[in-house]
């Protein structure tokens, strides 16, 4: 009984959701999201244009879009109880535990916690992500005892958030290329986080709850620790022969390599990452320093000729943090906080049509007793 | 290509793990425990055997179960500062949320938090353990802003849960149905709180962030929240009649009735919930009242009559749980102390044989763009 159904470890190739969000379409090599290459809207979508693409289904006219950034911007502040809280967390927690303790104990704040209708969770998914760049920047702040943000609300979104994390009201390309960013790392179908939010939604649990999980799932550095792995690595190496050693050394060692591959992917770039690439180019141009763009293209050329393994958004998104005066620990913190909106898309779409998740194994262990 | 896999909603009958944990037999009708069947278990070993059973892979002798007792028993005070952050969460909190932010704040005091070896993995284990009583009572107590109640350490781990819970030590049949309702909850398989943690863990992300998940996923009404639910019913009804008369109601309105049904048992009964039964009765035979005792089963004839199916476990746990005085908001919350066991030793065995959950979805959305 227990061996007659085929087991794929890692559920890799099952469908395990349908879902009318997001799709990678590895043939053609498209990111569809609701119908829509991500890669193009990166180009000329702002991130509260994908919030609305992804929670309303379609992309903002001017007037949607102004109400919008308003209704979310509104959202800003945190309860002072959240932020008192920070300052009792011991100082070595790790960002995506403050954030995730942060967004757990939000919960109790919600007055319709028990309703899980679609016009409250989007009304939810809406507060929280008006909360995430203040819930970002200051959970780690305060763990680390430096004062905390207030919000800007004259800058926008995106400017805000880069505000709030580094101290400093950015400059317009860094605002641009920070939130092009954030667009692209919304949504992406059914990574472990997405998965995980669904399977936890599925039980009617709540959109915190469903988040909390995702926040510890994308945690891990087979998935969301990758890009601040990838920075570690970098200065480590210092410059571009110490890079290629560093990495040809991983390879003899056959140590993984974080920033590489894609389980979808496999055997194209990620479109996201020329992007980023580009981002990358543009930063160091302007701050006249050429030198994380040259490392970053010679990685990529080496691990394309001695491994076939292309760069994902993390190996490019890494430079691109770094040049933004981002704190490498932050770096997870923010993918989360950009998935954010792609997490509670699908937490919505998996309450409008359930089907509690409950599979089955395969029973390799012992049997100290007769069958009955 | 997006439409010739097969597709099972909620992974229902998909094998989704190797497992030497636990396996329910649903032919032979037993629910295997590292190769011994839980019932036989639940009989003669207490909570801190089944410990040892899953974390150790092996029933302890009298010298390991007394050490295994002192070594969890040490672990049972919190760290002052997560108690004062019980104080600052509202005070409509939900119990399962308090439980949740605890355990994730308490990722924070574990110096060896990148380290998922099984060795620190199962210390780590025994620590939450040790720490789940006063967790679940006092995030429960505080938030309620009642007085925290400081562990009794002369008394056994059951016994010191329950008078942290109830505020006064339990008589001898009383620690003893409790800490059989810890056995029996202590693992299961692969329910969805289970799946959660694995597919979290499968990220190399940590214990602490896996439970974190469960947490969230247990808390839904068609998981873990199901106890409570039965329980409120039965106060609603009050009567046998009137119990007989809501549940006829609500097969009438063919709204989903708690406490029936599982999915993996279906056309049997739950063999944990017999053993509740009996422990039902023990305490209303001692109570010299046996009103709840004769509604249970009144319910569990009328549902088997009309539909068919048989009670599960939380049908029987919510009354022995109110004969034990135990409030009801902290059904759901024991529920999961007993499982954390259980987890723990699925997390070890994830982090042991790892593939990253990543499986894919039927895109049934729109296409506003031409396929390159």
């Amino acid at each position: 009984m227990e061996n007659d159904k085929k087991y794929s470890p890692g559920l890799d190739g099952v469908i395990a959701a349908e879902t009318k969000i997001s799709y990678l379409d590895t043939e053609a090599g498209q990111i569809l999201i609701q119908g829509y290459d991500l890669i193009e809207l990166s180009k000329t979508k702002s991130y509260m244009e994908m919030v609305h693409l992804l929670l309303e289904g379609s992309l903002p006219d001017e007037h949607e879009k102004k109400s919008l950034e308003t209704n979310v911007e509104s959202e800003c502040e945190l309860p002072s109880d959240i932020l008192s809280m920070f300052k009792l967390l011991p100082e070595n927690t790790h960002p995506m535990d403050g954030l995730r303790t942060g967004i757990s104990a939000l919960a109790g704040y919600d007055p319709q916690i028990d309703d899980r209708s679609p016009e409250v969770n989007k009304h939810r998914a809406y507060q929280l992500l008006g909360k995430m760049p203040n819930l970002v920047a200051n959970s780690y702040r305060i763990i680390h005892q430096e004062e905390s943000m207030q919000p800007l609300k004259h800058l926008s979104y995106s400017a805000n958030f880069l505000y709030m994390i580094t101290g400093r009201e950015p400059s317009e390309l860094e605002e641009q290329i920070f939130d092009r960013s954030l667009v692209l790392y919304s949504e992406h179908e059914m990574p472990n986080s997405t998965f995980t939010a669904r399977v936890i939604a599925s039980t009617q649990s709540d959109l915190y709850g469903a988040l909390t999980g995702a926040v510890a799932s994308l945690k891990g550095n087979l998935h969301g620790g990758a890009n601040e792995a990838v920075m570690h690595m970098l200065l480590q190496a210092g410059t571009k022969p110490g890079f290629e050693r560093l990495l040809e050394q991983k390879l003899q060692k056959k140590e993984k390599i974080m920033g590489f591959g894609h389980r979808v992917y496999m055997k194209k770039m990620d479109p996201r990452a020329l992007m980023m690439k580009e981002a990358l180019q543009q930063l160091c141009d302007k701050a006249g320093d050429d030198h994380l763009h040259v490392m970053c293209e010679a990685g990529e050329k080496l691990m394309l000729r001695e491994k076939g393994l292309y760069p994902n958004l993390d190996y490019y998104a890494a430079p691109v943090y770094w040049m933004l005066g981002i704190p490498i620990p932050l770096y997870t913190p923010i993918f989360f906080s950009a998935r954010t909106v792609g997490l509670c898309a699908h937490v919505m779409e998996q309450h409008a049509h359930n089907r509690l998740f409950r599979p089955r194994v395969h029973y390799t262990g012992a049997r100290h007793i007769n069958s009955k």
